[in-house]
This record gives structure tokens, C-alpha cells and sequence, in this order.
């Protein structure tokens, strides 16, 4: 492969992937998800980037996270004024070289972004799944992205890579598919939610679910949305993907457009009007039963469990090298829970690259572009591209 | 003064004060606030426990924080299941020794229980006050308190103790009040709200005014209450109260009376069913406007403002002894702010005592029986005593 190489959806252009296309694969197997719950004829929504090479040994899989979708990359059009949700680590000339790696990133079952979730018509009932949507979990997503890779006719992925959520799936895919992973990428992720964890989530499902427009799960069919639990439950969220630091720098308590208090319920404090926009935004645009099926595979999740709690007994299947990173101002997961899987991937002799980026950002450092970090992607990805450029030599 | 006075409102009885009645005063003044807005004609809610002394010197003001009232020790009645919200440190051969000391705890305006506040009727029409109660700030429950102590004939405060918001108060009146205060002990506190607390605050607003049932603050006159916009904003002011170490000892992963996930929204971890209990009693009695304006109060403050952001000048009037108390694990006034008004009253070359104590407990611990805690009480509060006995043998 050739480090000139186009990527296939609109060339390189400063540094993107440029104009991006969604593909979609349906499937008409009836899967069976870890609740017990099964699902037949569905969709997945999917992008790539970069050109698979020939022996379809160059390919990456992109995992997302809590609000991310399949649009991970470049733009949708020409007017487009954001690119994807990781186009600092993912183009020409990235971290995620797409001269050099053929990337696929699909969006996860219970999405509304194309991928079959409960916005999706039943077709047992002809109505929005709603709340009959299965309850899904990051092991199901694994399930699904492997039958995503035997479509796409990827055996073996040279990396799987996510932060946070999407870092789950990558541990997943090293439990589940050690044979089908090579390296992989855990960033800014967690073994399992901490008590405080799980309680943000739960407030933030509580606001949407008590929302009068909720309708148990059923706003769709009423033509509604319950945009005030979203605000609230995004803003909520927002505050714990920030860090106090951050907060503080960039907000402190500077005043809203004004230089005195005015002793009333609109924003008083820069922080206020930035967490309602936020919130407003966010509440227009996602859909609540993703949100609360998201939240809930956060919670879900913890390998360890079946194993008496031992992360490492839980990594004894895996046997890909791995990455992990970890943001020191991260306080939703925190330093500490990486450690933890560093820890159970050195239980297993397995290799492992570690790095603890000093950065301000918070959670949110994980999708920022942040010197230290990207030199640390490009290094290891670096590594990745070069153990298959020998693979071709000792093959050819 | 005597070891073995009784106290006025039903005598020790198992280290307590025993059974307590609330006391009322009427002010027919006008009283204008920091925001601009007057209020005439209003009652203050008080208790005390103890005995006042002949020359009126030990006398000892309790200041509430967010949800706290006056009623901070002692039972309402036999059947009374719960004492006052801070029976650990008030009472007989308590720290704050209601044998020695006389103790007066008022509810700020713009509670609901006694005190004038939004739900009170507002004389004008004949309604409550709902929005139209005025702002109140910390500044302005000091110039209250101020007046309460005129009528009480108190005219110089052994020492004003608060926690959290109540620190606040404390060090106002440090700094309004310095020829009427010998004391002042600020724990568990801060001298401004961060981005982030203000942050926190906001989305627990949110919470409440996006209610369906909160109609704009009036929704005593159509016989209803914003509960669930209340609920969700004290199950997120409950997460921040705790420490993430205390939640994980406490509560963990540990699943709610089961022994496997059911995959529904029901609560399937402890600490959802704890956190949504603690919503739901809030929400039951606790008054909406009177949340609302109690974190605005929060948010406000801010002494050092009107100084350049200087607090040690903001404390350049206060010539009171202090007693600043923190604790490791509080991330919602952390160590650090407390650190800052130990400064500032260094700054002053004014004697301050200072500890930070090690509790997992997070922010609740200023409220919790911790040893370390009530040993640092017991020592000041020995002091702030033997003044007054020192004092006694000099006049006598």
C-alpha cells in the first residue's frame, strides 16, 4: 500500500477525509442480545475512510461513544460546518492515517442516525419501537460490529480503537474476538461505572423519564419530544465531561453580556447561558430513548463480573497488543480506572503501551486535539502501519 | 454560668436538647435587600437551646445552609424520629454545649417553615409570594439575623457557626458585623461559588423551571408542586454531597434486592434506588421557590468582588477570632477553598485555627458525628468558653 493512496470517499483535503458518504448494511438474522431480548431484519449505518488494500489486512474499526455516531470522519457536504466527531485522530497525514488505513465506523444498534434503534419502525406493529426496543449492551454492539467485519470481508482488524464508551467496545472486541483484533485502543474508558457513575446517568434518565412528553418511552407516536429531561439531562452530562479547572479557566464567574447581577432567573454567569445552549442543542437534535439505551449499556458494563470481579481473569482470552490513555483532569474516568485495565493486561502478559496525558480538558480531552496525545496515537498507530508493511515484505 | 444549668426548651436527656418549640418574630419595618427589592412585614423562626446569662455573653448563632431551618437540635415531640440537622454538634456536653452556652438558630427568609418566603402570603394580594418574593442574598440574611439578635438583646455573638452556606453567613457577618461577633467558624465552606458549583446549581434550576407543574413559580395557586423537577435536582445535589469514595464503599455495583440485571428502568443498582428514595422525600417537603432561591444565594456570593477579587481586604473589617474546619473528601467546597479564607484572614493578622480533616464522607461530613471533627469542636468551643469565664472573673 502506498502511502499516496486516495481515500475513497473525496480525497484529502486539508488534512480530512473531505466529503463523506454513509453506507448502509442490512441484516436479516435474528440476533439474540445478552438480555435475552432478540431483534431480526435490522440496519446498520456505517462510513469509511481510506482504501482497504488487497490482502484486507489495513483496516480499522472506530468505536463511539455516548452521543457519537458512524460520522466519525471529514464532512456530509460542502457546507457542512463540522466535520465528524474524531476528525483530529482520523484523516490524511492523522493519528488514524487514512492514507494508510482503510477505517470503518458504524453507528451502534439503538442509534436514530441510521442504524435500527427506537425510533425505527416495528415492523410486528408498524409503529416506533419505542420502549420495545431491546435493551442493548456493549457486548451486543461487539456482536453486531463482527457481523459488520464479515460483510465488509474483514477478518482481522489491524485496530480497534474507542474512548470512553466506544473504549469498552474496543476491551469487548479483545475479550470476545481475540483471533479478529491485533491491537487494541482503549482511551479514556473504564472497566465499569463507579457508583457515582451510575447515579449522574440515573439522574439524567429520571429527568427524561419523568418529562411529561416522554410517554413512557412513546413521544413519538404523540408527535412530541421530551426536550426539557434532554436539556437537563445534557447539561448535566456536559458538566461531568468538563473539569473543574477547565470550568474555571474558561468560565470562572465572568457575567453574562452584563456587569452587574440582575438578581433574576436568566442567565446570570457565562457558565449558565453556555450549559443551557448546550442543553437547547443537544435536546433538538438526539433522541431521548437512545440517550437512555446509551446511559444504560454504560451501566451494564462490566466484564469483570462473571469473573468474581478479576479484570484480569476477564482479559485471559485476549491476546492483542494494547493502548491505553488516560487525561489527568478526566474525573468521570478517572487515572485510576485505566490503571485498573493496564493492570489486568499486564496480569496477562500481554503488551501494552500506557500513557497518562496531563491535559485540562476533562473527559472531554479524549476528542480534542492535544499535542501530547496525538503524539502518542501517532507513535503507536505508527507502529500498527509498520508491523504490516513487514507482514507484506515476509509474505511477498 | 453553671455546668449544671438546665436548658431552657426541656433539659439533656440523652445528650440532647430534648423537646424544642419554635419561637416567632414580626418585623413591621422595611428592609431593602442587595438586589434592590424591599419586604415589610414579615416573621423570623427561630429556636434556642440553653440558658442565656445575666450579662448576654454566651450567646451563640447558627446559621443554615441550603436545606437546612432552625430547627437544628432537639425533637419537635416525643414521637419526633429525627433531631434537629445538626444534633451532632449541639446539646448538652456537646461541642457546642447548650450548658454553657445559649444557642439561637433563626430560618433564613425565603424558607417555608415559619419564616416569610415564597409561599407566605403576600399582603398586597392576598396570593403567596411565589416569583415576586425578593432575591435574597448572604448579606441580606445577616442584616436579618442582625436584627433578630437586636430583639433577643444580644448584642455580641460569642461566636457565629455555620456550615456550607451557613459558613457563608458566618463570614459575612465576620466581615459586617465585627464589633458583635467574638467568634466566627466557617465549615465546610467557600468564599465564591466555582463555575462548576454554579454549574451544578443551574441544572438543578433547570430542573424545577422546565417543570410542567411549576407555572412559573405560582403553582401553590393551582394546588400542585414541580416534584419531579424537584427530585431531579436533589438526586444530583445529593451526588454532589458525597464523596465518590464514600458511593463506592457504600453503594458499589451492588444490585437492588436481586441477584441479576432485569434490563429495565426500574432500579437495578442500590444507588439508584437510594438516590431516587432522597429525591422523592425532597420533593415531598421541601418548597420549589425556596430551593430556587436558596442556590441563587449560593451563586451569589462573593465578598471579595466588590475588592478586586482580593478577599483578604474583603476581611479587612473583621477582627473576630476563627475557626475555618474542612474536609479531605469534599469536592463541592474543596480543601483548597478553605485554604483561600485561611489566607485571607492571615492576611489580617487575625488568629485562625484551621483543620483539615481526613472523612470519606464528602461535603456531608460537616454534618456527620466524625471524632476527628467534634474533637477540633469540642477544643475551640472550650476556648470560646473559658473567654467568657476569664472574662467574668475580670468584671466580677
Amino acid at each position: 500500500m502506498s502511502t499516496e493512496a486516495k481515500n475513497s470517499v473525496g480525497g484529502p483535503v486539508d488534512g480530512s477525509v473531505g466529503i463523506v458518504t454513509p453506507q448502509s448494511l442490512h441484516f436479516d438474522e435474528r440476533v439474540q442480545f445478552k438480555s435475552g431480548d432478540t431483534l431480526e431484519n435490522f440496519d446498520v449505518v456505517y462510513e469509511t475512510y481510506g482504501t482497504l488494500n488487497t490482502a484486507h489486512t489495513n483496516a480499522i474499526l472506530i468505536c463511539h461513544a455516548l452521543s457519537g455516531d458512524h460520522h466519525s470522519a471529514g464532512y456530509h457536504s460542502k457546507n457542512d460546518k463540522h466535520p465528524g466527531w474524531w476528525d483530529n485522530l482520523i484523516g490524511p497525514g492523522k493519528p488514524v492515517d487514512t492514507n494508510r488505513f482503510f477505517v470503518v465506523c458504524s453507528n451502534n444498534l439503538g442509534g436514530f442516525q441510521g442504524s435500527t434503534g427506537p425510533s425505527s419502525t416495528n415492523p410486528s406493529t408498524g409503529q416506533p419501537y419505542g420502549p420495545d426496543f431491546p435493551m442493548v449492551t456493549v457486548e451486543d454492539w461487539v456482536t453486531i460490529q463482527s457481523m459488520v467485519s464479515d460483510r465488509l470481508e474483514i477478518n482481522i482488524w489491524a485496530a480497534v480503537i474507542g474512548g470512553s464508551l466506544g473504549g469498552m467496545q474496543a476491551m469487548q472486541w479483545g475479550i470476545d474476538y481475540p483471533n479478529r483484533i491485533k491491537h487494541c485502543c482503549v482511551i479514556a474508558s473504564t472497566p465499569k461505572l463507579s457508583a457515582q457513575n451510575i447515579a449522574f446517568n440515573d439522574v439524567a434518565r429520571q429527568a427524561i423519564r419523568t418529562d411529561n412528553e416522554f410517554y413512557d418511552g412513546r413521544y413519538y407516536e404523540k408527535d412530541t419530544v421530551p426536550s426539557r429531561g434532554l436539556r437537563v439531562a445534557r447539561m448535566l452530562g456536559h458538566i461531568t465531561y468538563l473539569s473543574d479547572d477547565l470550568m474555571a479557566e474558561k468560565f470562572g464567574r465572568t457575567l453574562r453580556d452584563k456587569k452587574a447581577i440582575d438578581f433574576d432567573y436568566n442567565p446570570e454567569f457565562e457558565i449558565e447561558s453556555y450549559l443551557r445552549y448546550q442543553g437547547d442543542r443537544f435536546a433538538r437534535s438526539f433522541d431521548a430513548n437512545t440517550y437512555l439505551l446509551m446511559t444504560k449499556a454504560l451501566d451494564y458494563y462490566d466484564p469483570a463480573e462473571a469473573h468474581g470481579g478479576n479484570l484480569g481473569r476477564a482479559l485471559a482470552s485476549a491476546h492483542a497488543d494494547f493502548l491505553v490513555v488516560s487525561f489527568s483532569s478526566d474525573w468521570r474516568f478517572t487515572v485510576e480506572r485505566s490503571r485498573e485495565i493496564v493492570k489486568a493486561i499486564h496480569d496477562n502478559n500481554l503488551n501494552v503501551t500506557y500513557a497518562e496525558i496531563e491535559a485540562s480538558q476533562g473527559h472531554d480531552a479524549f476528542l480534542l486535539e492535544i499535542p501530547a496525545y496525538l503524539d502518542v496515537f501517532y507513535a503507536y498507530m505508527d507502529r500498527v502501519y509498520n508491523e504490516l508493511e513487514t507482514l507484506k515484505e515476509d509474505l511477498s
